[in-house]
């Protein structure tokens, strides 16, 4: 039932509907940070400019430093320059990070991305499901983890926005470090968890295991602009994919963007407020709507929504009907077109998407 | 012999010799446009700015409009969206594009990333070497055609900047188009010939063999802003290739540079104005330089010349004490250090480096 359609897959609606027939649509299904591109970014533009005629340092000297302290941050440990793997958005990384392994153990529903790289490269891949309440099940993980070379994790997961449980993950963790096993943990939404202890960036430095995916995309608000890294320290890993990659595969504006944007406190700390706000307010409303069954726990910048009485489908249309774009979860594996996704924005915008559902009821 | 080291194959010195020790040295080694980032493109950077927080249309349609639109230009044919492959640069679509093919014919001296590439998809390699006067040798590039799959060629060539003489290329085109063979042309420098019936582009319509590769890196003098594509009525190959792709393989500067620098009249003039005068300027002082024996005809913005009583590697040190950054050739397949490549640059530094080279007679 899988559609080979990109667009389908990784919405776009916004340009079939919205942006190419010249109609502007409040797009509910991005997760973005609502903050808008950071000043910061905005402000130094003349600097990428001055950049532009010249390729790029084929080594990312300068890059791999400013990713470094970012997520160094105030933890005590070190990292090499070598344990970066630079990708033309997290897309590259995930990727090239998937394509090194024949077995996989895919935890679902999860970015249909994940899939499509490993059936790209013939892996084979097995599933692990997220219980009732959209929460890891770790047991389930750590007994399919003899069959696999690598597990394939998102903190926090797309699109039900839960987070891993570190003590609940420990025996996977070890398990993996002693069997030599691969946990590649996509992070790309991690900010919005609003709590810097969450990320398994700090773990690197004890788990040659872990491959952890970050990104400039979500947090920053930067999706256009195609900067994603991996962090491990498996540097034999590492260096295998490097090989793989193309030479100047980051632009000048993304290595601009994080020179600036990952040390700027005012959009970081403004950006944690608005989340940490409205994480609980649009859940809480939303639970209010009488043709929404369940409202998932969230730890991220979007809510997972289970309806009744009502299709994605037809919710779809109706909120396309008053300008909103929202995401249909159906080909997230595992949910069928009774789920809905809707991305967190700020009060007013996620105002209008109230006014919208409670027109409909 | 060869040396596996990207900075090395790459240039990059400007990087670790100047930009990274806080020196300014005049780039010679690289070569780009010296009229600099087109004004149309600046001009509008708001635009992207305004697109950066969204993700680019994963089908890239408006950019695939704008391409279509510069290479047609005034020919009267007719290519599908379908015709184009997109990529970070032309050094994925030349990555892609060798990739598909186990036995390749690779014409050299040329471009060293199209080995790279073929040897890291362990495809087999063959050569046709340029002839003394640094020429295609049509002859011995026909005669080989049969025991590969693909041949690769660059229109202009670098490091020499010979071009590809339609006539004595008529019979290697039919052949590969009569028996399954692809032609895959770079382009890349193309425009710097002065003269548009030179491209390839236009023998798409009726050779199906042809797969041509251009970019906006030096003409357009955006090399840090990665976009490259690859034009084949062969829609099969170009899906193929495709499917190997990441999704949002393009940043959103490159689109808008697209938009606006493909139509940017008055930046195409003057810098087919410049590339005239210079083209014939700087090669015929440089003749008059008495260690250097021979300088090669270019109908591109580099010149190679050939050495006598110093070595590259002198004459680079030399010119490096100097602040001028000059490109040994000695890595391009055929050639060594008695071999270098001198950047076109404006009347004004082309003087500055006439001027260190007379200094060390």
């Amino acid at each position: 039932m899988k559609e080979h359609n990109m667009e389908f897959i990784h919405g776009g609606d916004v340009y079939t509907e919205g942006i190419l027939k010249g109609r502007e649509l409040i797009d509910f299904s991005s997760n973005i940070n609502p903050l808008g591109v950071p000043k910061s970014f905005r402000d130094n533009i003349e600097e990428a400019l001055s950049m532009v005629t010249r390729y790029p340092d084929v080594k990312y000297r300068e890059l791999i430093g400013y990713l470094k302290q970012y997520v160094i941050g105030e933890n005590s440990f070190n990292l090499s320059d070598n344990s970066f793997l630079l990708g033309n958005g997290a897309a590259e990384v995930i990727d090239l990070a998937i394509s090194s392994f024949k077995k996989l153990l895919i935890v679902v529903p999860s970015f249909a991305e994940y899939e499509e790289d490993a059936e790209k490269w013939g892996s084979h891949i097995i599933y692990s499901y997220l219980n009732e309440y959209m929460e890891y099940d770790y047991e389930d993980i750590y007994s399919k983890l003899s069959e696999v070379e690598a597990l394939v994790i998102a903190n926090p997961n797309n699109p039900s926005g839960n987070i891993i449980d570190k003590k609940g993950f420990d025996k996977i963790i070890n398990f993996c470090e002693e069997n030599n096993k691969t946990i590649i943990i996509d992070e790309a939404f991690v900010e919005f968890t609003g709590a810097k202890e969450q990320s398994f960036i700090k773990e690197v430095d004890r788990y040659k295991c872990l491959f952890i995916i970050r990104a400039l995309t979500k947090f920053f608000a930067l999706p256009g602009i195609r900067l994603g890294f991996g962090v491990s320290k498996n540097i034999e890993l590492i260096n295998k994919l490097k090989k793989r990659q193309n030479p100047w595969n980051i632009n000048c504006f993304a290595e601009t963007a994080a020179k600036y944007v990952l040390k700027d406190k005012e959009y970081i700390y403004s950006s944690l407020k608005w989340i940490e706000a409205e994480k609980s307010f649009l859940p809480e409303m939303l639970r209010k709507i009488p043709f929404i069954e369940r409202v998932y726990n969230t730890n991220s910048n979007y809510v997972l929504c289970k309806l009744k009485g009502i299709t994605g489908e037809e919710l779809y249309n109706l909120c396309m009907e008053q300008g909103v774009l929202i995401r249909r979860a159906r080909n997230f594996k595992g949910l069928d077109d009774s789920f809905v996704r809707f991305a967190i924005k700020d009060r007013e915008l996620n105002d209008k998407l109230l006014d919208v559902l409670n027109s409909i009821n």
